[in-house]
């Protein structure tokens, strides 16, 4: 018998209403309510029961609740308060477990409902992204004991005095994971509208396959895999709390991608899968003075700004005291980014600012790389036969990206993708 | 300076949705949410606090969305466990309190939004209809201290174990007055879409006047007038711990009634409005035997059926050693009271039963009957005269009631209220 939390995200319990057109002052405010997903998940956790195990729910606000809520209140006031705007979010994640509760009590699965507060969900004093504190596990044992499935409003916490507090972007997900690790759950399984991990996009390299265990680090570099099918910050938590996760499907009772921590036949495995981000862009400062403190200059300015930096490199090879620097943004920084590094030229003195909004990046991730050397040269080897042309490079322990033009990612994903997945070692493969 | 509590309710907030078609599986669930409402709220808040005076505000979920919320649950199950419903109940409120706080702060007014909970309303460990046992003040001490406008859920309180309970039926406006007599307020304010307590209904009988001042006492026998403009539970809590009400319109700033402890001048006042009441039966059993316990057996069966009696009369002139009983019922729950008539005429082997279906009551009430002897004979010389025919009677200390056919109660109205409004005590008046 195991004990299982298990997470249900907002589609699996509304329709978040894509392509439908929602004014903030739309009338009608609210998320889709589809009775037939909520009994849905109540039959998965039924089903879960009889095999014997117990389980935990956790839930998201259903559909688009969340979005409707925040231009509800938006219609009011430009920047409101973030305690109101907490108090106002938390009700989408109380509406869910009261639904899920009943949905369960009608399947014949005794169910109660707890919202953050009652649970225990303890956070420091910050609203709208506050972190967890501490979570007192006895309500939910003692549900547990008397047969109880407790299903926990995600997403929110409460302070020592009471005030209602949310965990931010991905707070349903941490949710989860804080409840497995507080309760010694020995799963926690993410259900979602996706079959699991992808070695890569299936879009966009049909050859992709589902992985069937991945260590806490790829994941986490994986992360933009798979539509955010994971956020980075639970991932984190998880492999702080030593949590195993499992992202299976909704849909079907098959088994998913289970994220566990680093096992050593991991090492074998060359390459665990090819993550990939649109939407870059780059920007270089030519012609810069080499001496202390510019760079410092430069990306403190940038950070001043609140524009996120992701790769940074620095060309020493030229013979003229002077640097080039180049560095990449995401493309809804770009413009204000470029007209920072025009000034910065200015001050500097630099000779030049050039700039290209349609980038792309493409990443091998495997924590078998530390002990294979010859990566690198068999990605860069891949894209070159695909005659596609690396601007940047950068890599980490478990990771190598390059940066490329964005009208070849899908190129590059796929040429990536065949050279290592012949590997014998490749994820997916069995020898 | 006063210390005030604004109580707004549901068509305060949204749109009822009157006349709109909706089905339990009504894909959109939620109440229309209309920001304009929201912000006119905040325009009396503000402008009461611009005279000077301290407010707390208290809300009702908005439109219907408290109908909407249970069409869910049941769209999940018969017979919803009461807990789960109220976990999903309050968020309607919560939703409001946030909404509210942001339309003030967006009107430049401090605000600060309360659960239940986090107020205190501390209430027994009953779900769906609990009663508050205790409210703590600390909190919205401390915020009307700093300067905020506290907004306070209504309809919902906490147990000590953090369950969250509803009050029942009108607990949004157990909720004002209870905070009223908890933070010792000098009124309770009812904003509602009518003007206040009229003498009887404007659209049966056009010469009808708004009541200026009126005792707890009159108010609870004229709550059926109005279309239920205050439950009387509220006004019960009222006149116990001597709140006084102000029910009042939010489409202008004129005042509305006071709802007051009795006044010595008001026993001067004959007659204070005319009440009726629709939608009535009327049972009679004929030739029941009169002996001890007839009564007790017809009124317990009843009773336990859960059918609730409203007036009784048991004609002992007959001299046969045979009784006549007949009692009064809602229309609702006429057919199966009648079902049950018989079958103690059967048991009792009585004479017969006769049914009238279609009864109404019309009340004239006022706490100067105590001191004015002619106000029976003059109520029913009014009603002679416009040839209505008073099928039953029955008296309180501050009240007399008739029971005349449905077809003629607009009659029966206005014939009384013209009887006693030429009265130079009828309420309005001033000489």
């Amino acid at each position: 018998m195991a004990l299982i939390v298990q997470k249900y995200g907002g589609d699996a319990l509304g329709d978040k209403g894509k392509g439908r057109v929602r004014s903030p002052d739309d009338p009608l405010f609210g998320a889709q309510f589809i009775p037939e997903k909520y009994k849905h998940i109540a039959r998965i956790v039924k089903r879960t029961r009889e095999k014997g195990h117990q389980v935990v729910v956790t839930v998201s606000a259903m559909g688009d609740a969340t979005d409707r809520m925040l231009a509800m209140a938006h219609s009011l006031m430009d920047k409101p308060p973030v305690r109101e705007l907490d108090m106002l979010m938390t009700t989408g994640e109380q509406q869910s477990i009261a639904l899920m509760a009943l949905a369960l009590e009608a399947a014949g699965v005794p169910a109660r409902s707890f919202t953050g507060l009652q649970v225990g969900i303890l956070t420091e004093n910050l609203f709208g992204k506050a972190r967890i504190r501490e979570i007192s596990t006895e309500k939910l044992s003692s549900a547990l004991d008397e047969g109880y499935t407790p299903v926990v409003a995600g997403f929110q916490g409460t302070t020592e005095e009471s005030e209602l507090t949310t965990l931010g972007r991905g707070g349903s997900d941490i949710t989860a994971v804080a409840l497995a690790a507080a309760i010694n759950a020995d799963t926690c399984e993410f259900y979602k509208d996706v079959d699991g991990i992808f070695t890569t996009d299936p879009r966009i390299c049909p050859s992709a396959r589902k992985i069937e265990r991945i260590s806490f680090d790829e994941m986490l570099e994986l992360a933009s895999l798979g539509a955010g099918v994971l956020q980075s910050r639970s991932v984190e938590f998880a492999k702080n709390y030593d949590v195993t996760l499992h992202v299976r499907s909704y849909l079907h009772d098959e088994p998913g991608t289970l994220v566990v921590p680093e096992e050593p036949e991991m090492e074998d495995v060359v390459v665990s899968g090819v993550a990939f981000n649109r939407g870059e862009a780059k920007i270089t400062l030519l012609g810069v003075p080499d001496r202390p403190g510019v760079a410092a200059e430069v990306f403190g300015r940038l950070g001043a700004a609140g524009i996120l930096v992701d790769m940074i490199i620095q060309d020493i090879a030229r013979d003229d005291d002077l640097n080039d620097i180049s560095f990449t943004v995401s493309r809804a920084d770009y413009d204000q980014a470029l007209e920072l590094a025009e000034k910065l030229r200015e001050e500097l003195k630099g000779s030049r600012v050039v700039g290209d909004p349609s980038i792309a990046k493409v990443s091998a991730v495997g924590v078998g790389m530390r002990s294979h050397a010859d990566v690198a040269s068999r990605m860069f080897k891949a894209l070159g036969e695909a005659k596609i042309n690396i601007q940047m490079i950068s890599t980490s322990e478990i990771k190598i990206s390059c940066v490329i033009d964005e009208s070849q990612l899908e190129d590059a994903v796929r040429a990536i993708h065949v050279a290592f997945e012949s590997d014998k070692r490749f994820v997916g493969n069995k020898d």
